[in-house]
């Protein structure tokens, strides 16, 4: 098996939590007989910094070659003054445009292991395993009219929607479920927004090619609740971009940080894949960041990009293992048990390494 | 001291929380020589049924010549159908045009007797106080151009905020935080929204004025995770008008039920009071709604309509009391323990009064 993929490191924590990431997948490969491939490329700030542009030219030819995209973070506090076209963000949402994978896929599980890392209480996070799929190209992210500058007393977004793209990403989701427990709730705010009110019925509509699978709707304020007091209801959970964006980082607090939640986005040209974290730039260089959320990116490229199911399960058991046997990044110490050991962000690539 | 005060009991268990809520205000007012007068109006799915409108002229008329509004619940799944200009909800976004209030007040408190209830860890939520000051007037939710019919391939809604509209609330979150502990939390999605960046722009300006106060900005989505994992760091968390419906409904889970919180709308030509929760129309009439949501939205009527600041703790103090006596309806009977007793909306209302 032959895989191309571009690392594009970006800012704060990516480049560190990338390379233990490629680790992993040189490790795969070694092992298995595949050969992958890594082209290095610029995004974000440091883009910016280097070239001027957050997503250059060359980054984004020699991403279009590859078969995936393996990205780590970007975002830094120095551009915090740009607007968001000048910012590190921008390279982002270009570079998601521009792959066109439609399909944002972040799981979200309590693992066993980490049940004290979580705020929630044990009982409540037992056996949750839910999955979003975010639609990663509409809405307000891309919506025009969009409009402020800095003399203005007025700005404008857009949040716009048309029926395919919404199919689409249906579609997506109840695939996706009809493999796991064969519910889809659908997140909108349809008694308020038209544009819920759109994508409310078109997910209905959708639906009945998939008579197997529930379909239940909730609001996004309500959803913000559930989702904390019952995650155990919920099995795949559909939203448009912006919630979710919201609710995905609220269920990071399911697994008890953010920094083990992996990310692909499927559909387009190239799929992209990356950690949910940012780049978290006061913690960067320190060795605290958190590793996990890169390798299970990692394992998602070997399921939906290699076609390696089997390895892509054997890194997931990895990281459980790791898990099980007390190492912890700073961000997943919270309530430290005796018996648990503190590791730095290269010492968790390494014991992922080991237990694969 | 006189109060005249429209009671708009709306949809589900609207009218029955109201109804202990205004039995509430009675007796404030039979205890300390006041003279509270209640005019009722129609608002939402009853008053579609009952005129054809979502808010018929005869209420809001009413409404205007009232000293404060307290409002139920609005919605009802029979309506589902209609779009949002049609719905129940439109009398509900109509009304808070028409009184003017553009500052929602929603605070999120953790009752020790009731840490039992929240899916969060008691050590996570003991001592939590955060005020929300959400924008209510602005934003998604009024935006235009807005747009969809059921045969268009495509939806729209705006967001849009001027200048204006973010300073007026920004002034009351600082105003209120200064009576508290210094601090404001401003949200937004400045790194990818222009809305937001006037946003965060604006409120960095206003906060000079205050200098007493410290002013932090989060991202909404970083945000919805913090207020899970380290609640106790915030203390006034003002958002726009969509973040702070997600956000508010999120932290509810702090206290363990929506049905706990109350709210203030202030800054308009009427004061608008609401209850946090919804209608629930699935557990209208059973006697399972909690009535505390309302009857905490009363006492906020006695603090900001009738400055009668001393009775308003009074009612917090009945709560508390009835609350620490192991008294639950059924939403915080989560985890119940020994020496609680169950007991319905009407129980509910009747205990509060007893320990006034
Ligand atoms: C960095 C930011 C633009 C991005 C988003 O909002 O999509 C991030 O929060 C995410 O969830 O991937
Ligand atoms: C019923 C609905 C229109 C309303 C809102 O979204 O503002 C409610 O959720 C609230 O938070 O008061």
């Amino acid at each position: 098996m032959r895989l191309k993929i571009a690392v594009l490191a970006g800012d704060g924590i990516g480049p560190e939590v990338t390379k233990q990431a490629t680790n992993i997948l040189r490790a795969v490969a070694e092992m298995g007989g595949h050969e992958f491939t890594f082209v290095e490329g610029l995004i974000g700030g440091t883009a910016i910094t280097e070239t001027g542009s957050p997503l250059p030219t060359a980054t984004l030819d020699a991403a279009l070659e590859c078969d995936a995209v393996l990205l780590g973070a970007v975002g830094d506090n120095k551009f915090n003054a740009l607007p968001p076209d000048k910012r590190p963000e921008a390279g982002l949402l270009q570079i998601r445009q521009a792959l066109g994978g439609f399909a944002n896929l972040r799981p979200s599980i309590a693992y066993t292991a980490l049940s004290a890392s979580s705020p929630l209480r044990p009982e409540v996070t037992k056996d949750v395993d839910i999955l979003f799929v975010r639609e990663l190209l509409g809405g307000l992210y891309f919506g025009a009219p969009r409009w402020w500058d800095r003399n203005s007393n007025e700005a404008i977004n857009t949040m716009r929607y048309t029926r395919d793209e919404v199919v689409r990403v249906a579609r997506v989701a109840f695939e996706l479920a009809g493999n796991r427990r064969q519910k889809v709730t659908s997140v909108d705010k349809a008694n308020v927004l038209e544009v819920s009110q759109l994508w409310r019925a078109t997910v209905t509509e959708v639906a009945k090619d998939y008579p197997s699978v529930t379909l239940e709707h909730q609001l996004v304020d309500s959803m913000a609740m559930h989702i904390m007091n019952i995650p155990r209801n919920f099995d795949v959970v559909l939203t448009e971009n912006l919630f979710g964006d919201i609710l995905s980082d609220e269920a990071g607090v399911i697994t008890g940080s953010l920094g083990m939640l992996p990310s692909a986005t499927i559909g387009g040209a190239v799929n992209l894949y990356e950690p949910v974290h940012g780049s978290a730039p006061d913690i960067a260089g320190t060795g605290k960041a958190n590793p996990l959320g890169a390798i299970l990116t990692a394992a998602m490229i070997l399921r939906h990009s290699a076609n390696l199911e089997q390895d892509a399960k054997a890194v997931e058991a990895a990281v459980n293992k790791v898990l099980d046997a007390g190492y912890r990044t700073a961000d997943i110490a919270r309530g430290q048990q005796p018996g648990q050991t503190p590791v730095s962000t290269q010492e968790m690539g390494k014991l992922v390494h080991q237990a694969l």
